[in-house]
C-alpha cells in the first residue's frame, strides 16, 4: 500500500494534518493505536471542559442570590457528569471520523512503527509513503518519588472518570492541568491542597494574575503549598500522607486522593522512532524547521512531540504548515502568538509576551492595566468579581503580550492574537466598531 | 464661557466625544439633562443586559440536570432584579462621570438650547463654542393605535423598573428589544406574545437565523403573529384586549401588560435645532459627511439622531470620528462592519451584509453554513442546542457577512467584524492561532 502522506498519532496534529492533506487531494493513511481526537479529545481539553462547565452551572446555582434568584438547595452526580463527559467526548470522536472519511483519509487502528522514512509497519502490514507525519503527542511526567507508586495516585485520566465522590484532594503540581482540576473539585465542595515547586503556580503564565487567581481561590478554600517539593508518600488508616519541604521545614497533608499534574513529555518511545536518526535540539527535542520539517526530508513532527508548545492549537497550526509545505505552499510556523488559557472560573487566557519573558529578554516594554469593570456587561455579568487586562506594548505602542482574568477570556484572547501576530498597536482596535455591551470592548479602552 | 467643544446629550455619543476631546486636551462642555450614559446605560442597553443575566441564571438552575446538577426549586425575585439592575447602572454612570471629570469636563445637568452654531443655552447661562457635537439620540415611537393611550402601555423603561410579577405581556413589536423582553419575561414563565407586522421578527437581521430564533422561542411557549397589525386597544375586567387583523382575519389577545416596542426615532425637538438649519437627507434625517460633520461646519451629529444606525456602539465610534476631524485627524467613519446583538439566550450577533441586502444590491455571493457543533466548546457547554454560523463571501471569498446564532455570539462576532471591515477572506482567519477549545474556532472551520 502505498500512500502520499502516513501519518502516526490521531490527536490533533494527527487528525489536522489527515483532513488537510486528504482535502487537498493528497492520499494519507492515518495510524492511530487509540480513539482519534488523542489526549486533547479523549482524556484533556474537551473532557475538563464538560466536568468544568457542569461545575460552572453547580457554582452558578449556590451563587444565584447574587442575582436575585434563589435556589434552596443544589447538589451534583458525579456519575453522571462523568456519563455526559463520555458521551461529549463520543459525540465529537464520531464527528473527526466521519470528516475524515469524507476526506478519504484511510484510518488505521493499531500500533505503527516507523521502518524507515518511507515505510511504517502496522500489524502485519507494510504502508510505502512519500512523506512522514510524527504527530504521537505527550504523555503525563510523573517523578519518582518516594512510595507513590505504593500508595497509589491518579492522573487527569483516573480524575476525569472517577464517578465516587471524594472528600479531599492533593495536586502535586500547580499548572494549567493541575489548577483545573483544583477549580472542579473546589467547587463539588472537595478539599482541595494545590502543592507547587515554583513560586508561583501557572508557571508560564503573568505572575501577576496568577497570583490574582491563587488569591481567589483561597478564598474559595483551596490550600496552596508554594516553593514546596513534595518528599514521600505512604499510606494508613487515615488516607494517604504527603510529605514535603520548604522553606519552613516539613509538613504532611493527610488526603483521600493525589492528582499528579507536574507536567508532560513528548512520547517518543515505541513506535520506532530511533530508526530515523533525526538531529535534536540542545534541550533534546527533535529538531524541526519553521515548516515542521525534521533533519530527515519528508519527515515532519507536529504538536507535542516537538516540545515547543505542548498544546492542541499549536499542534492544529503545525499540521497545517506541515501539509501546506508538502503542497509547495509557503506558510512558515509563528509562535508569536500562541494563547494559552486556564479554563478556571474566573478564567485566564494570555498571548504573546510574558513581563517575565521580556525582562530576560531585556526588551524595553510599558505596562497599561485594566479593570474589566471598565465593561459594562462585565459588571452586569460578574457580580462581585473584579476582572484584569494586562497589556505589555513596547516603545512604539506595538502589542507584545496580552493577559486577561475574567471571564469569558478564553474567547477573547485570539482577538489580542491576531493583534499581535500582525505586530499592530493598541490603537487599530479603535478602529473596530465593538459591539455594545460586550466585555470585549476592554480592547478599546486602552490608553 | 467659551469652550472649544460643546456636547449636547451624554449618551454614548455624546460622552465619548466628551472624554476624547477632553483627552486630546481640548475644552469642553457637556449638557445632559438627566444622567449621564443616556438610553443605553440608564434605560437600555446596560440595564436588559443585566435583567437578561438574572434570566439567563433562572434559567441555569431550572435547566441544571442537563449539566448532572440537581436543582429541585428555584425562584427569582423580581424586585431584587431590578434592584440590583439600579445598583449596576449607578456604578456604571459614577464611572462615566469620574472619566469625565478626570478628562477636565464640564458637565452641565439642564436642558440646553441651540442659539446658533457657535453659542448654546442652558438656563440662564450662554456658552460658546468653536465646535458643537449634536447628540440626542432617539425616543421610542408609538404609534397612533386606537385605544393604546386610554388603556396604557409600557415602553422598556417601564418593563424595566416594574417590580410586580406579572402573568402576561404582549409585545407589539418583534425587533431586538421586544425579543431581549420576550426572552427575558419568557424565562420568567410569563405568558408572551410578540405581535410583528412584517413576515419575520427582528427585522434586518439575518432571516434564517431570524426564523431559528423564532422556533427556539416557540418551543418555549412564546406565542408569535407574524404580518399582523395592531388595531385596537381595550381593557375590560380580565386585562387588556389586544385586537389583531392579518391575513388569516381579526382576532384578540387578552393580556396583563403591554410593551411597545415598534421602533425608536431621532429626538430632533426641544433643543433648538431648528435653529441651525441644518441640511437633510431625502429620507428626512440630518445630512453628515464621513466626518459627522453636517451642512454647517463645525456642526456635527453623532449617534442616533442622525438616524443611521441607531446603536450605542456605532455612536461611541462616529463621536471619536467627530473628535478627531476637529483634531484634524483623517478618521472617516466606515459602516461596513457594524455588529449586531440580540442578547437573547441563545445570542445572535450579526455583521456585515445580510443575504437579503446583497440581493437587493444585486451582489454575487456564496453563503458557508457550519453548525456551531463543529466546536467541541459548544457542544461542552451547550447540551441539546443547535447553534448556527452563515458566512457570506464574494467571488474572491472575500467575507461580506457573518450571520451567528449560540453562545458566546456577541463576544464573537468583533472578529468577523474585523476581517470585514478590512476586506480579508475567510482563509485569513487560519493563519491566527485561536485558543482550543473555544466557540471561537468556528471561523477557522469554515471551508
Amino acid at each position: 500500500m502505498k500512500y502520499q502522506v502516513a501519518i502516526i498519532g490521531g490527536g490533533p496534529a494527527g487528525y489536522t494534518a489527515a483532513e488537510a492533506a486528504g482535502k487537498a487531494g493528497l492520499s494519507v493513511v492515518l495510524f492511530e493505536k487509540n480513539n482519534v481526537g488523542g489526549v486533547c479529545l479523549n482524556e484533556g481539553c474537551i473532557p475538563t471542559k464538560t466536568l468544568l462547565y457542569s461545575a460552572k452551572v453547580f457554582d452558578y446555582a449556590r451563587h444565584a442570590s447574587k442575582y436575585a434568584v434563589q435556589v434552596p438547595e443544589a447538589s451534583y452526580d458525579l456519575a453522571k457528569i462523568i456519563s455526559r463527559k463520555s458521551k461529549v467526548v463520543r459525540k465529537l470522536v464520531l464527528g473527526i471520523k466521519a470528516r475524515l472519511a469524507a476526506c478519504n483519509v484511510t484510518l488505521v487502528t493499531g500500533e505503527a512503527q516507523v521502518v524507515n522514512s518511507h515505510t511504517v509497519r502496522c500489524g502485519e502490514a507494510e504502508y510505502e509513503c512519500e512523506h512522514l507525519l510524527l504527530c504521537t503527542g505527550s504523555q503525563t511526567f510523573i517523578p519518582p518519588i518516594a512510595g507513590l507508586e505504593e500508595t497509589g495516585y491518579w492522573t487527569h485520566r483516573d480524575a476525569l472518570d472517577n464517578k465516587e465522590p471524594i472528600h479531599s484532594l492533593v495536586i502535586v503540581g500547580g499548572g494549567v492541568i493541575g489548577m483545573e482540576f483544583a477549580s472542579f473539585f473546589n467547587s463539588l465542595g472537595v478539599q482541595v491542597t494545590v502543592i507547587e515547586m515554583m513560586e508561583e503556580i501557572l508557571g508560564g503564565i503573568d505572575r501577576e494574575l496568577a497570583a490574582l487567581l491563587r488569591t481567589e481561590y483561597t478564598k474559595r478554600g483551596v490550600k496552596f503549598l508554594l516553593n514546596t517539593k513534595v518528599t514521600a508518600f505512604r499510606k494508613d488508616e487515615t488516607g494517604t500522607i504527603v510529605s514535603y519541604e520548604n522553606a519552613e521545614g516539613t509538613g504532611d497533608v493527610t488526603t483521600e486522593k493525589v492528582l499528579m499534574s507536574v507536567g508532560r513529555r513528548p512520547v517518543t518511545q515505541g513506535f520506532g522512532l530511533e530508526n530515523l536518526q533525526l538531529a535534536t535540539t540542545e534541550r533534546g527535542n527533535i529538531r524541526v524547521d519553521e515548516y515542521m520539517q525534521t533533519s530527515v526530508p519528508g519527515v515532519y513532527v507536529c504538536g507535542d512531540l516537538n516540545g515547543t508548545s505542548l498544546l492542541a492549537h499549536t499542534a492544529v497550526r503545525e499540521a497545517e504548515v506541515a501539509i501546506h509545505h508538502i503542497l509547495g505552499k509557503q506558510d512558515p510556523m509563528s509562535y508569536r502568538a500562541i494563547p494559552g488559557v486556564v479554563y478556571t472560573n474566573p478564567e485566564i487566557a494570555s498571548v504573546g509576551a510574558t513581563e517575565e519573558a521580556l525582562q530576560t529578554s531585556g526588551t524595553t516594554y510599558r505596562v497599561i492595566r485594566l479593570p474589566m469593570t471598565y465593561s459594562g456587561r462585565f459588571v452586569a455579568e460578574n457580580e462581585g468579581m473584579n476582572g484584569f487586562c494586562k497589556v505589555l506594548v513596547d516603545e512604539n505602542d506595538v502589542l507584545l503580550g496580552v493577559h486577561l482574568l475574567g471571564n469569558p477570556s478564553s474567547e477573547l484572547i485570539v482577538l489580542a492574537g491576531m493583534m499581535i501576530e500582525d505586530r499592530r498597536r493598541y490603537s487599530d482596535w479603535k478602529k473596530y466598531v465593538f459591539p455594545h455591551p460586550t466585555v470585549g470592548e476592554i480592547f478599546r479602552e486602552i490608553d
